[in-house]
């Protein structure tokens, strides 16, 4: 796992002077440290090691961030930008289209950051750690990038089924719409070995996109009011 | 997180006069393991802190079980029959009742497993590491403990939406179904920051089985052939 570490000089203490200068040092930081947190979670992962892959002095974690949570917290933020900047199923929606092809924008648009590859999927590599062991600083991506999606996706499934679902409603569907996506990533080990000829990639994102857009569409219509929600017998 | 050891007499290897002898040996480091294994994963977990744990000597993990792989084998198997005896999704199913009478069942069987707490969850814990950092164990978790779930299933849904949806539909309208359940398992920590008043416990079981059945029979009667699946626009 280890990569071959950067030519940057090793000084005691960065210095402005340093080439390629400090503000490269805490870049490159950033993105080793993305790594070592994706590959061993924030408890187990050292400043060390990070250093190490940085080729940065151990000095320069604190120099640059003050401390491995700071550091942390501030991976978290550009790994989340980074993601974003792939697909944001908030922002990417087209409010002039119906809220059907809405839902399906948004489907496609989190499908496509969770099968992506390469580093743009560090931030999801590191949210799953977060998911068996969080720290602080996943209340801040909840309110920083999981929040303004969430209430995007509830907006157009207030305008599905109607003004007279209560706001728990709303956000129990909403939750049967995006557990559908997250599961691509979060079983995706259980499926490799299950359906392998039905694990996703790039390849497959309009087949998943449809059919995860054609299955809550009809899930939400059981619930619009004043239709009764179906019963189970 | 460290126990008090069990009094269990240290020898250099176990032998048949061993107090309480090795059967109990044997079952004092599945019991250690599985918290160790659940605590740390796979790859960090060590034969001396579960034999720690244990009250046993570092010898006993390869008498009884031959290394550390088959002991996680067989923690696996062992909580996995644990989880089992709470609720079992394809055995708890009663035949006589209409296929949406069980769709129902399914989910809150699978969903008592999920929301409960104490030694019975030591499995999911165990299994959500391995949606991270997979070992050749899940394999066998996936044919021995899965595979029947997710057979059962698709035979339930295969009933609702009839016979003529082709059987990789089938199999996406399973993981439509089943992603709303695990969701709660393995987006807990999202959940508990975005919606801490939807978080559920065994107490909203009803409440949440109601709604993700709903969801799913809706959901499902849009696929029910010769009906067309819904389009998004």
């Amino acid at each position: 796992m280890r990569r071959p570490s950067p030519s940057t000089r090793k000084t005691a203490v960065p210095d402005p002077g340093d080439s390629p200068g400090p503000g490269a040092t805490a870049a490159q930081l950033l993105d080793a440290a993305a790594e070592v947190f994706a590959a061993r979670g924030f408890r187990d992962a050292t400043v060390r090691e990070i250093c190490r892959r940085a080729g940065a002095n151990v000095a320069a974690v604190s120099y640059h961030f003050g401390d491995k949570a700071r550091l942390y917290a501030a991976v978290l933020r550009e790994t989340g930008r980074r993601a974003a900047a792939v697909a944001d199923p908030a922002r990417d929606a087209d409010p002039r289209q119906p809220a059907a092809r809405r839902l399906e924008g948004f489907v496609r648009s989190l499908l496509s950051r969770i099968l992506a590859g390469g580093p743009a999927s560090l931030h999801g590599e590191i949210l799953a750690r977060e998911m068996i062991e969080p720290t602080e600083a996943l209340d801040r991506v909840v309110s920083e990038f999981m929040r303004p999606q969430a209430e995007h996706l509830n907006g157009v499934i207030r305008e599905l089924v109607g003004p007279r679902v209560p706001a728990a409603g709303i956000r129990r569907l909403g939750l049967s719409v995006v557990s559908q996506i997250l599961f691509y990533k979060h079983c995706r080990p259980v499926l490799e070995r299950l359906y392998p000829d039905q694990c996703p990639d790039a390849g497959r994102l309009e087949e998943l996109t449809r059919h995860i857009t054609a299955f809550s569409l009809a899930g939400l219509r059981g619930f619009a009011r004043p239709r009764k929600p179906p019963a189970a017998d």
